[in-house]
Formats: C-alpha cells, sequence, structure tokens
C-alpha cells in the first residue's frame, strides 16, 4: 500500500505522520508550497513536489487534505491515477471525486492543531466508499490507525460536521470570551481549568442534557439579572449572554 | 473548629464530605427539609435540625450553601453566633452578611452534581475576609481542602461567575446542541467524545485565542454557507449558529 499526500496542513501533517508510524508507506508528499511539501515529506520519509502533474501515478492511494476551496482545483488538475482517491474534508460530498473511478472519503474526526501530538487510537475516523471495490482498503487504512472505526454517509458527515462546529470550536469561543471577561478583573484564565475539564469529563459519562448547572438550568433570575447589568456595557458579551441564556431557559422548559 | 452546615444541596454535599474527610468536624446540619439534612448530616457524622432557631450557636464557622433566593430569608432568620459566617455564592456581595461580626465568602470554583465525586484538590478555593479577623481561619479552612487558595473580592467574584457561566454552562448547551444534532441523523454522541476532550485538553497548555479553529476560524465561507444552508429549517440552530460564526469571524480581524 502505497500512498500519496496531497497537501501538508494539520491534517495531512498528522493523519501523515500516524500512516508512517503505523508502517504504512508514504512515497510522495504534495502541496503548491515546495517548502511545505518539503517539510512534511521529510517526517515522513517521502518525496516532495510542487507540481501537480509530477504527482506518482502508481500509488495505491491518494488522500487529498485541502483547504475546501482548494479541494476542486487540485481534484480538475490532478492527472489520472488507478489508485483510491480520497478526501479528509467534513463538509464535501464524496461526488467532488466522481472523475476517479476508484474514490471515497477517510475523515479523521479530531481538531488538528500543527504543534500538538495527536493519539490517534482514540479518534474516530468515519469513511465512506464511492464504489465496493475500495471498501477493504479504506477499512484497512483506518483499522491500521485506530479501532473506532465507521462508515458514514456524506449527508451524516456533514451534520457530524456541524454538531463538531458547536461542540469544538463554539466551545473554544466560550472559552474564548471567558479569558476576556477573567483578563478584563485581572484573573488568571488558570481560575477556570479545573471548571473547563470538570465540564467536559461530565459528558464523557452523562448526557449533556443532564449535566446542565448554572443560573440558567435552574431558571434563577435573580443571578441573570445581576449577570445582565454587568454586561450591559459590552455589546457582544450581552447578546450572546442573552441568546444563550435564552436557550437554556427554554430546554429547561421540555423537560 | 466546630462546622456548622446550612443547606444540602450540591455545594453543601460536596464541600461537606470534603471538610470532614479533610479531620474538619462538622457538628450540624440544617436544611427547611428534614429528610435532606439528615442525608447529609449522616454523611459527614453531624447532627440534623429543620428549625432554624436550633441551629448551635457555639461552633466556630458557619457555611451557607443555599440557592440565591432562600440565602437571604435565612440569613434573616438565623440566630445571633459569635463563629464567622460565610456563603459560598458566586454572585452574591459578602455584604448579605453584614449582621454578623464575623463574616466572609467561601467559594469553590467548581460546578458540582450531585451523583459525582469531586476532587477537592484540583480546585481553587476563593476566599474573602470581611474582617481581619476572620482571614486565619478562612485561609485555614480552605488551605485544608485544596493547594489552590486565592482572596478574591465581591467584585472579581461576580467577573468570574460570569466568565464560568460562559466557560461550563454555555459550553454544556453547546454540548447538547451538538448531541441534538448527531441524535436527528441517528449518530452517537459517543463520536463527539474525544473532539470535547481535546478541546478542553488543549486550552491548558495554550490561550484560547490560540486554540480557536473550525470554518469562521478559517473564514471559509463556502463552508459556513452550506451549514447554514443545513441548518435554516431550525431556528434556534440557525441563529445560534450565525450568531457565534459572526463573533469568531469579527475575532479573526482583531488578530
Amino acid at each position: 500500500m502505497n500512498i500519496v499526500l496531497i497537501g501538508s496542513g494539520n491534517v495531512a501533517t498528522h493523519l501523515g505522520m500516524a500512516l508512517n508510524g503505523a508502517g504504512k508507506p508514504i512515497v510522495q508528499v504534495y502541496s503548491q508550497t515546495l517548502i511545505n511539501a518539503q517539510k512534511l515529506a521529510l517526517k515522513v520519509g517521502a518525496k516532495a513536489t510542487d507540481t501537480i502533474v509530477d504527482i506518482d501515478t502508481t500509488a495505491s492511494i491518494y488522500i487529498l487534505s485541502l483547504k475546501d476551496d482548494a479541494l476542486e482545483a487540485v481534484i480538475k488538475k490532478m492527472p489520472e491515477v488507478k489508485g483510491v482517491v480520497v478526501h479528509t474534508a467534513g463538509s464535501v460530498d464524496m461526488k467532488v471525486l466522481n472523475r476517479f473511478a476508484k474514490h471515497g472519503v477517510f475523515y479523521p474526526f479530531q481538531t488538528f492543531s500543527i504543534d500538538k501530538a495527536v493519539d490517534f487510537s482514540t479518534i474516530p475516523i468515519l469513511w465512506e466508499a464511492g464504489s465496493d471495490s475500495v471498501v477493504d482498503i479504506l477499512r484497512t487504512l483506518a483499522s491500521a490507525l485506530s479501532p473506532h472505526v465507521h462508515e458514514v454517509s456524506s449527508l451524516q458527515r456533514g451534520k457530524l460536521h456541524i454538531a463538531a462546529v458547536f461542540a469544538c470550536n463554539f466551545v473554544n469561543h466560550m472559552y474564548r470570551m471567558a479569558d476576556e471577561l477573567l483578563l478584563e478583573s485581572e484573573l488568571s484564565f488558570d481560575l477556570l481549568k479545573p471548571l473547563i475539564l470538570e465540564t467536559a469529563n461530565k459528558v464523557m459519562d452523562m448526557p449533556p442534557g443532564e449535566t446542565q448547572t448554572g443560573p440558567a438550568s435552574r431558571t434563577d433570575m435573580k443571578v441573570i439579572e445581576k449577570h445582565r447589568d454587568m454586561l450591559k456595557s459590552n455589546e457582544p458579551f450581552y447578546s450572546t449572554y442573552n441568546t444563550i441564556t435564552q436557550l437554556i431557559l427554554s430546554a429547561n422548559n421540555d423537560y
């Protein structure tokens, strides 16, 4: 199983290193910026190229990890290949790869930061096959990285990606707003860390509908009014507080 | 150091058990519902009462862990005591305790669920003293539970409480919305768990301004439009998506 990596960003880098670590040979890395291709190629023992027509056409699998808007252009320009072509995007339908006889999706469901090591054995790998002929190779590739391997359709993957935006990207923005509030009061973000971990750990064991705490969840309007009063001079904070508090208050009535 | 616990909810229970475990004797538990006072009293080896005038007036510290609206009523009705009276509320000014000569605040900064064990040694304990004469007893009590002990004013505590609403309560609501989205697609919340833990773990080492990922943080309008389109039939999800996405897009421009 020879692999070509197309792209050199966070996902390509972490995925490439994990595949290399699992003994799957990566033969080539393509990036439109040669230095980026070279950096990743060095990490995974592969050759580097920035010339799309030079992509090795004899590999068994091509993994496209690119920003969504770069993806379509690269798909158009890629040479004919006989191997399986997959992308790793959460919100892109598999059908964009229709020009390749063998294609599919290979989506490691995690948030990747370039400098932070990732343990792939805990990450769900979601795959989708364009035809029966690629099922085995995708399942083998996924299983080499993680025991958590799931077949997921393009429609489901789209929904899952939105759920991840709420549970990861929006959550991080809440951390960021909390950080700003503390900064104003000259308090350290460190004070919040045990609370942040506990909030995440709770939903490992209980459904999030049962772990809701705080003034809105106990309909404590007295505290909510105090908070509104303290935030009213800070428009984004005030309106975000009101919007999410209202959602929690409404959810209370559903139970 | 004899302690009387006033209240029998999540905070009173976890705090009482931790104090008891640290060798601080709890002599009495008051709750307006006798069975609740008895349950907690049994756990901490104390006597129980539901009669406010029967509160032991010889204790050295009285810890009031009550809902904000019950707090004021109980403060009014409590007998005269010589010991230190503290409350454990995030958003209540210390001055509500002015009728007691010795008073202060003792605020364990964590989210408590009744059924989930809590390791107090990781929890910041925030204290505020109404007079110099209570500083030592509050600091001693806090240090018996945790190495993370901080003096924090009522104003700072109010801000910290709001920050906690964002970083904990609102975060949990984001988990809940993600859970609902997955339910619609017949996907398990389990798929999100590694992502949730990683998102929380990242901000242990890096400021949250540097860990933001996702379509809004890379100004990927193509994906954002796709998500809006998928959510448009679901009003609370659509408007929450738009509100927080807009905040992240604006934050991008700040850097």
